[in-house]
């Protein structure tokens, strides 16, 4: 739709610093190594590693996932499904209700051409997507959403869990593939290994627990998972780093924003605000929406819809009107959300664009 | 770029609740009250009316404004200009300063078709913009951004604001048109006052005083405006109701949602978080982040990136599975920036379909 979309391929071979600003840039050997360490660490935990290509929306990146050895794919809504089938992956994740006929078609219409897993959480849903799928003459696998106490979605509790399971037994259309959760969390493990326990003790068989989270794949073996859902790991953000499970150089994604103003004293101002960054995430304290790459004087302190407020703290230089400043944003999924472009970085110059294919989709 | 995008015009007439969700909607006659209501009250307070289109990014709703008696538009960015213009805007405000080679030739680009005026606060970005006006050939006007303790942008002080217009005077290219700020604010009006008298006293004529904001209409009087900008009052939302510059009839957007489970007590969850709705504006104690239209005891107590989380009140029946609720959100403009399409409704059913055609662009 927008003229920013076209003839991408003149940016190859720039400098980051040469890119029109606001532009979101992901550093390629960051983001390479944060697929292999996670890779890694499901691999030697014993779980199937299913991304979740929320994050990055971009069907290239999720293919670098895949050759690392992930299995499968994680989509939030069928529309997003919808990018990923056309660019080829074949066994996904719906993680969001599909409810109303509008979505249940589309699932249909991505059964036709992949493994879909649906999740759901109620007998309407699991009787509609029955419905639709008998009528098309498709198979798909749902998935009993356990709430992990995030206060969603979910079943409540081991006779909820068995309930569900009877009555997608009986549907045409369905199979019961397992349990699915969000996030995998020590305070759920309970509930998870009671929703278990009522379908094993009807001999429901269960081949898949699919649990979720950057930096909970532990949490998921502990929970008896046999896939694990992640998709933040990819990029990492500023919310990764004060929870403890990245670190500043393994953030990959910055925006490449321009000083636009140094008349306010204390402060320099950024052609990039909400808008650019999200409101996500908002600080405890004094932490600020962003950071500024190797120089953490410089924080994204208060932002308008176009305008990011940069605070700039003793010791640290102030930035001069026009600098272009990188800064890695509190939230990366959504922050990615609202660009149409993401470039991806090579030692500083621009190696590959790729349009986010899968933004602005409905669910 | 995204297949929602094709054969809009299936929807036209359809019913609100016949809509693939999430989908922004917009109450043409509610929006159509708010563009008559507030064109009156400019001209009662004998100020030109120059709304700011960051809140629509739609042409079309741009022209509604404009017949209404609106005399010019108000950009943030570049890029938005160049829809506008394209669609046959004439004369226009960049509110951001333009710096960088990038988009100071994109102002040119607009100067050649339209009336430009661009706003700075420095004389680095007043420089930039003369250099490039006077290779193209093209006029352009200035505006000196004031601070009317946003504390984003704009010159400090009487003093300031003299020395950047006798060295904006020296320019080619360029012309000073006048003095610019946001928001109008009563705290304000000395140092508008200061800056206005410091160029009074040196003989520089000024023609524009800009001021804005939703609901400062009456500041920016009082201020010395010739001209007022605002954006949001054209759709209005919760933090307008709250900051009591609007009521809930006045709010012409919500977003049509399904609610997915019912799974969780006390609350319902509906197809659209924190990628649909924004985390703008986050509440003070728990007012949330939305409210569902006509039933005030549901209010969007949480999200994450797609659920949206619906408290149910005391006295408020639970919404079933499967229903459609419409829901105010905190922020209008922040809310239709991530959509790719909106929907006007009259009476209920949709009579327009718009892309929203300046999302997405750089600055």
């Amino acid at each position: 739709m927008h003229a920013v979309a076209t003839d991408l391929d003149q940016w190859i071979g720039a400098r980051w610093d040469e890119l029109d600003t606001p532009a979101p840039v992901i550093d390629l050997n960051v983001m390479e190594a944060n697929i292999a360490r996670q890779q890694e660490t499901c691999d030697r935990l014993g779980l199937r590693f299913r991304p979740h290509i929320k994050t990055h929306k971009v069907p290239a990146i999720a293919m670098q996932q895949r050759a690392a050895g992930a299995q499968g794919i994680t989509t939030q809504k069928t529309t997003e499904a919808q990018v990923f089938v056309e660019a080829g992956f074949d066994d996904l994740i719906v993680a969001v209700p599909a409810i109303g006929a509008r979505k249940t078609a589309r699932l249909c219409d991505l059964a036709e051409r992949a493994t879909v897993h649906a999740v759901v959480d109620s007998a309407e849903a699991a009787r509609g997507i029955a419905q639709a799928a008998s009528v098309r003459g498709v198979q798909i696998g749902l998935l009993i959403e356990v709430d992990s106490n995030a206060g969603r979605a979910g079943v409540q509790s081991g006779e909820e869990a068995l309930s569900l399971a009877r009555c997608i037994g009986d549907l045409p259309g369905v199979t019961l593939d397992g349990l699915f959760w969000y996030p995998s969390r020590e305070d759920a493990l309970p509930r998870i290994a009671e929703a278990r326990a009522a379908l094993d003790g009807a001999n429901i068989p269960i081949r898949v627990m699919s649990g979720g989270g950057t930096g909970a794949d532990a949490l998921s073996a502990k929970a008896g998972a046999t896939e694990h859902r992640s998709g933040t790991y990819v990029f990492n953000d500023m919310t990764c780093v004060r929870r403890g499970v990245a670190t500043l150089d393994q953030c990959a994604l910055t925006v490449v924003t321009t000083v636009v103003s140094t008349a306010v004293p204390g402060f320099v101002t950024v052609d990039g605000g909400s808008k650019t960054f999200t409101n996500d995430a908002p600080p405890s304290g004094d932490e600020g929406y962003g950071q500024v790459k190797d120089r953490p004087g410089l924080t994204l302190a208060r932002m308008n819809e176009e305008h990011g407020i940069v605070a700039c703290g003793a010791g640290e230089s102030r930035p001069a009107l026009g600098e272009k400043l990188r800064i890695i944003p509190n939230h990366a999924c959504g922050c990615v959300n609202l660009h149409d472009v993401l470039y991806g970085l090579r030692d500083g110059v621009v190696e590959s664009v790729w349009p986010i294919a899968a933004r602005g989709t409905l669910q």
